[in-house]
């Protein structure tokens, strides 16, 4: 046991055990099934702590964190106040059904539709982001009483039947057949567009006649709902051109379709904002939420609900839930986190550091020749590597992984996405951790050649 | 603030506090959407606190619990060293993706997987009990090639749109249309015999039999699983009779259908076995649970895995997963709480007290007129109550309203479902509590007349 600096939390690295280290990889090895995985040969390194921006294992070594865990730990690894805000609650009462009313529900709820754009009042929790998103689909689809679903091209929205139906990219194709009544169209990517477009604004005006095509085709009186990623996340940091959100608004209100903003990655803090969509002068009808609203120390999600779908189970009752909807424990952390966010300017912080460090930090690295594209706001970007910038051929494996590994070697724990590099560090990292996370970055670039 | 009686836990009730509870509910009205409810009009209590068998509102009114919430807090309320454990968890590393080692998720699935039948070493975690069975399905559709699922009538199974589809009830209907492949047989239920069965063993092989017809119909070379609760839960406590799962195990032997046990409600101390399928001498192929494996002090579930499903994906990728596969917190909290219910006994208290006194207890209401059937094992029962017991007519609502409210005033909180009373409490309930809570109930049905 480690040496504790705080009565909340444990912040000292424990001496090296090379026996823990292996009996740890053995017993998962032997027992745990693990996530997106072929289970045979997983090596993986067990985690001991962290503090802030950094984590460390049970060897002596010690990481700066560019990934968040899975792009979760917002706040930072260990926040002494979410900490105690967390052993705190547990003493009380750790578990509240639906049924009977919770402290820290209420306040959690209030705050996060305080914080949501006008009208939406209401929130539904779940324990995850792919529940939220099961929950979405079904409000939508009671609300407008149509059941088709149109779901993004490059998109990732859970793994559960309703939410990898949505999804779109590769991960979906292993859960076929999908939920009747999705179908999928082409966002916008101008770095590699689907509509033949060479600047921004083509990019948005022709996306947006694309899926206003797709909607008449589909019928629109029997579309439910439009969902997409406020900002595109695991599929490659996409931020959506101007007017492009903007577009997908108008043509929900003109047919009467739901807009659904998924923000399970992109929302609290991400983006600098409390919700990404907010970014833009746009209010969807429903937003989903997980990872940031308490960092994931305890598992926890929800649905933002605007008052005109909720008035629609006013009398009707609502056929979902969850035994910890609103769970007491998760939502206490949640009220802690936000406060704590709040206190502590991260918003702000997100905002300053991603706009005059890691923005021209990680544009500036366009000077290697591997690197096609930079696109990003706040603490959410990517790099996107190609073997030619012409041709814009994506980089191959054995590189990225080669990059990956520098990356380590030099303290920095990088997120490698296919061909790209997601910098997504926890929104807690200093100036000067960017600076040097940007520069192990150009230095792993650099030792490609 | 209350006072606190020990480091870890407070176990003493507030002083009533009228404003607070006005706040809270207004608050919860005005933000929180609630499961399964329509949204106006709800009337619900906040809960304060709580201990072992008991938990208290900010009235000053203590509640002997026979809900455990939603058949979750197995442990009972506040458990010190369940509470102490999460304190101390919290304070090291309360989340690790599943592409890092994780010390307790180890430690989680091993005991797991230690007191699951033979030859079911890993453990996949999730969130919840939903998100357990949507890996199922895909565990068994991806090892089997095959894609058709059986379920039961008379189930719950959650309410993503894979779990909501195998569901057997109303509350599936909202979420029409369901994942494709979905069949739902009959299962046995002999006061309700679908089979005209007057027998406990004419019901078992007649289940059996239409079992095998639907089998047979729907294409055995088709079917990926059968998916059945161990005792069925929300839908009656609903114990198979003698021979019906050994049967079911030996009909998916014969064609090469996967079991799937889904023992979210009744798992880890419910019956007084870890594992409720435990009571019989069969192995499933996968079993799912979530609820007792830490008495949702953290959300958690999870599926158990057979070695032969495993080793489906030793080479091959598994195209699930979710972020808080395995969380480090929720993990630590399942270790802590096996620990404890073995160190306490609370199994053999679950089989002794069930045999010895609530068993006996609740049969011995069958003297008040309305007391149709008494079934159940461990702490796991119903009573279902009938207007006549010639015609078997479900008793009204008004009537098993004005029960629950009687039950209320004398101190006990009931689980009125439909007709029935479930009685499912805390699996620390003492002798003296067990007695006390059928008295209330004989009462309560005394008064009726």
């Amino acid at each position: 046991m480690s040496l504790t600096t705080d009565p909340a939390t444990q912040t000292t690295q424990p001496a090296p055990d090379p026996d823990r280290v292996a009996s740890i990889k053995e017993m998962s090895r032997n027992h745990v099934f693990t996530s997106w995985s072929a289970q045979g040969g997983l090596d993986q390194l067990p985690l001991a702590g962290g503090e802030g921006a950094h984590f460390w294992d049970f060897e002596g070594n010690r990481y700066l964190d560019l990934t968040s865990q899975l792009v979760n730990v917002n706040i930072g690894y260990q926040h002494p106040k979410l900490v105690a805000a967390i052993q705190q609650a547990a003493g009380e009462l750790a578990t509240i059904a639906p049924g009977f009313d919770s402290q820290s529900r209420a306040d959690a709820a209030r705050m996060i539709s305080e914080r949501a754009p006008e009208g939406m009042s209401k929130v539904f929790f779940t324990n995850s982001g792919a529940e939220a998103v099961e929950n979405a689909i079904r409000l939508a689809r009671l609300h407008t009483g149509r059941h088709k679903l149109l779901a993004a091209y490059r998109s990732y929205h859970g793994a559960t039947h309703g939410a990898i139906s949505l999804t779109g990219e590769a991960r979906r194709l292993g859960s076929e057949p999908s939920i009747p009544g999705v179908v999928h169209f082409w966002g916008p990517y101008l770095y590699r567009s689907s509509f033949h477009a060479t600047t921004e604004q083509e990019e948005s005006e022709r996306a947006l006649e694309h899926l206003r095509q797709t909607v008449q085709f589909e019928g629109p009186d029997r579309i439910a709902a439009i969902i997409l990623e406020s900002v595109v996340g695991s599929n490659g940091i996409l931020v959506p051109p101007p007017g492009y959100l903007e577009g997908v608004r108008a043509l929900c209100d003109e047919h009467g379709i739901m807009l659904i903003a998924d923000e399970v990655m992109a929302g609290f803090a991400r983006t600098g904002q409390w919700f990404a969509i907010q970014n833009w002068d746009v209010r969807p009808d429903l937003i989903t939420f997980a990872k940031g609203v308490n960092s994931g120390y305890i598992p926890l999600g929800g649905v933002v609900i605007s008052d005109e779908i909720a008035e629609t189970f006013t009398e009707r009752p609502y056929p979902g839930g969850l035994t910890y909807s609103g769970h007491a424990l998760a939502c206490a952390s949640a009220v802690a986190s936000m406060q704590i966010m709040e206190d502590e300017g991260i918003l702000e912080h997100v905002r300053d550091l991603g706009e005059r460090v890691i923005g021209p930090g990680l544009q500036a690295l366009t000077e290697h020749s591997v690197v096609g594209d930079v696109r990003g706001l706040g603490m959410f970007w990517a790099l996107e590597l190609v073997s030619d910038k012409e041709t814009r051929e994506p980089l191959g494996a054995a590189e990225m992984a080669k990059i990956g590994r520098a990356c380590k070697d030099a303290g920095v724990w990088p997120l490698i996405m296919a061909n790209r590099i997601h910098v997504v560090p926890p929104c807690v990292i200093t100036e000067d951790e960017a600076k040097q996370a940007i520069e192990v970055i150009g230095n792993a670039l650099a030792g490609l050649t």
